[in-house]
């Protein structure tokens, strides 16, 4: 096969890329025909039988062209699973988790679902749409999406190269290793290198003869002499001529109609952000406490005695948007004041901008420490594994959820489930999951990474694990308990009154729950949740 | 070669690796060489002379062992090109960017460079080293580092298969694309795929005897019929099976002595953070200004003034962390009070922390804005380049620098060079490079994710870079001009009084100075600086 002729080769070239994509095509039919079977119920025999035929169409093209190397002239019969059985097997909590052009939350409403579409006014939605995709595109430029078609090697190509991995940093020079021809015997041997982003050289100190265009785009080697073709081979090099950040180059290696391509990716390393805990490694050197306070300085000064109780020299951070400030009487509490009403998450987005340790404890202003709230569990578990989050429980609720994204040209579909996904290694009493209750130790370089966007002014949670989700892993410790100060209504005339205000900010309004759906309409790209 | 027998393939294969390990390890052994060359003056030519045939060595254990594949007896010279050109070949700014094992800041005290170990006392570095390792492990471990060595194909193997780009999002299902056997005739094929992290299936629907394995790690695949087979394998499916971020898992194809591997990504898509600009794109909808003062009301009000007669609307953030905080009379202005002192940085965190527009734009509190401070073509840049950040110039100071690194076990070796990297597609007045002053507009975004790192209590404006290194593209335009309030003490005695204890606190004590040094030191992981 390595001496197949010319013409095949650029068909197996060509045939790829096309079947690469008639995959999700012929899943989008699938997926259609399924919902037409739902609909059609008895039907579905017979539907079934059309999308198996369709199916096969998208595939007996690729087969055909195939054909001349066919030794069996007979064709069996080429069918795929029915697609109830698809669905069975590649299902969890409820949720086909196979690629689709398209998703929908089927009756999300029933689910506590959202259409998220639906926060806007119908006469703005022309405009939003059209402001939406555009920012949109702007994201995809920034981040390289979308992600261009995987890369398919052919069969029976002469060469050795390097499938995946090579990278290097901007502007610098790297070895390509693996680089070798070991096809038939010819009297001159010729091999072409290509990049596009950068340039290609050798080590090899060999005649212009042998080598030609170093350090330009297009490498040629030419020679008779099998060994020494693959020497140069074994050290050409690859060079980034232009400052870019996550840029993916393909290299190709042709030598008469054989052709490899392989990816370089362009790419600094991650720049690490150490916390020094310290010689003795106290827990004031490695976590500090953060909350956020808003018109309630009783349940905060409750909190902070309860947190002196037990951890005299932590530092703790409070974030303070109240209309009039109750100074705090405690030397290692950093109080910061903010416009007043400024908002839930703007208030813990400050909070956490200004710890200096490793870890960042995260409690609300009404919790209460008792014997069970032991950071150390947590801490221990943030160092055992590669969590960058763990919670507790407050009060015996974990609040523990489950995220599943489907994604779709018009917006992803966002599934939340309860529960959790898995054991914790090496801790059997913790998951893993992807949201957990407002008691949480986090890894505060991590945890700044994502955030709490001071867009959400209002009571928000789910939001800041949605806007994690892909980038913190998420983990829940039931037996690290916080205490929750009373909510019975005070009896104390004052404390009532205080309450009483408070309580009009604190719930959202009809409108703060549109706002929040918006967002996610908007800056998530979310089309619908269940 | 296609039928290439047994222990050549898995020779190949045993080969492959230790190879690409080899490489760097020769290019130590050059560069050590060439320090030696640069002492021992004249016997440059005997140390070449050695480099070469330490190199030589290092290449023809692998030539060896092709040797029963050579059609010629006679071996050509093989010699990699003299140090010094390979040097001249792949070098910037002086600096030799090609892959070493260690780096060293060469002269760096003449260059201006630290060495930031001696930041620390003798008698703590055995300690702190010890940590610094410690931390730099799990943070290792976090990200998933070191990465494995790169992939390497065979040349010659049968199989058509994706060499990268397939992703698959944890717990998902994929189709493999690209999957096909083109091997020779046999009476029985057998095909077996294996995974590692997840489970592979197809959507085939063949009988028990053809496929074997369905939903485990190991598919077995064996038919006498060549188009079932491809049938089967082009609806082979991966399943991830365990709930992990940003994983690579390695399946293998294998029929006989024929092994392919390639990669399959385990990650979410990066969720996006849009900002609605509204309907009308108007300039406070996109852009919100953000400062940090302290103990200078005079410079801040001056600054707040000049914003007003050029941006009446535009919101302006300002984090204080003066001792007595002086109130501010503009309703578009939110004042953040921080304890006294706070810092630098912290302040800095505080205010990009709270911004809810798609870009901000940071000044000090001694700027003054002129006519040329126009923030509309800083926004212009931004919404159409892949740039995070775009600074301007103070007075004609633009402050632009480059940073490289040159990775090493020990820690890295960071290099500061003046100037620009080349010139911003589309805006040939402004260039990329890595850092600039303290006038720049940055998508909001992106900002917060890097942070500015509130253990930097004085001044500091490199930090921010190098912690954004690899991750914020850097533009400069020094078209958009920002005015500098005078330096020359006040006349006043109230302001001068200000000014003078102001400066008490602005510059950087020697102990602040050794800070940043170790700073770097532990939490960059670096060694040292030119």
């Amino acid at each position: 096969m390595c001496c197949s002729p010319p013409h095949m080769n650029t068909h197996v070239q060509n045939r790829t890329h096309p079947r690469a994509m008639r995959i999700p095509d012929s899943f989008r039919t699938l997926w259609l025909l399924k919902k037409l079977g739902l609909i059609l119920g008895l039907c579905l025999g017979v539907v079934l039988i059309v999308s198996r035929s369709a199916l096969l169409e998208s595939v007996l093209p690729s087969l055909k062209l195939k054909s001349p190397l066919l030794p069996t002239p007979e064709v069996p019969t080429l069918s795929l699973l029915p697609q109830q059985q698809l669905r069975g097997l590649f299902s969890r909590d409820k949720l086909w988790l196979f690629p689709k052009n398209q998703c929908t939350c089927e009756n999300a409403q029933s689910q506590g679902g959202y259409n998220f579409r639906k926060a806007y006014k119908e006469s703005d939605l022309l405009g939003v749409d059209a402001r939406r995709h555009a920012e949109y595109k702007h994201f995809q430029r920034r981040e390289g999406l979308p992600q261009p078609l995987p890369l398919l090697a052919q069969p029976n190509l002469p060469f050795g190269y390097p499938v995946h991995g090579v990278v290097v940093m901007p502007l610098n020079t790297i070895p390509i290793p693996g680089l070798r021809f070991e096809g038939p015997d010819v009297p001159v041997y010729e091999v072409n290198l290509t990049a596009t982003l950068g340039t290609l050289n050798t080590l090899a100190d060999v005649p212009d003869s042998v080598v030609q265009g170093r350090a330009q785009k297009r490498l040629t080697i030419s020679t008779s002499n099998r060994q020494l073709l693959n020497f140069v081979l074994q050290h050409v090099t690859y060079t980034s001529t232009g400052y870019q950040h996550n840029r993916v180059d393909v290299v190709s290696l042709e030598s008469g109609s054989a052709v490899a391509k392989f990816p370089i990716s362009i790419r600094y390393p991650v720049i690490p952000k150490l916390y020094d805990p310290g010689p003795e490694r106290k827990l004031r050197n490695l976590v500090t406490i953060a909350t956020k306070t808003f018109l309630r300085p009783h349940k905060l000064k409750t909190l902070l005695q309860s947190i002196r109780k037990f951890y005299p020299d932590l530092t703790v951070i409070v974030a303070d948007d109240s209309e009039k400030p109750v100074k705090i009487d405690d030397e290692l509490v950093e109080h910061y004041i903010m416009p007043f009403g400024k908002g839930w998450f703007a208030g813990r987005n400050l909070a956490i901008s200004q710890v200096t340790t490793k870890y960042v404890l995260w409690v609300d202003d009404d919790f209460v420490f008792i014997p069970k709230s032991k950071i150390e569990t947590l801490v221990e578990v943030l160092e055992n594994t590669e969590l960058d989050v763990v919670g507790g429980s407050v009060q015996g609720n974990t609040f523990q959820f489950k995220l599943f994204l489907e994604q779709s040209e018009a917006g992803d579909c966002l599934h939340r489930r309860p529960g959790s996904f898995q054991r914790l290694d090496g801790f059997p009493s913790c998951v893993v999951t992807s949201g957990v209750v407002n008691f949480f130790l986090a890894h505060t370089e991590r945890l700044q990474r994502v955030g709490f966007d001071p867009r959400l002014q209002r009571v928000a949670h789910l939001e800041f694990f949605i806007d994690g989700l892909g980038s913190l892993l998420v983990g829940s410790c039931p037996e690290v308990v916080m205490g929750h100060q009373s909510r019975a209504p005070p009896t104390d005339k004052e404390l009532a009154m205080l309450e009483k205000n408070y309580s009009i900010y604190r719930e959202n309004t009809k409108a703060q729950i549109q706002f929040k759906l918006a967002l996610h309409y908007f800056k998530n790209h979310f089309q619908c949740s269940t």
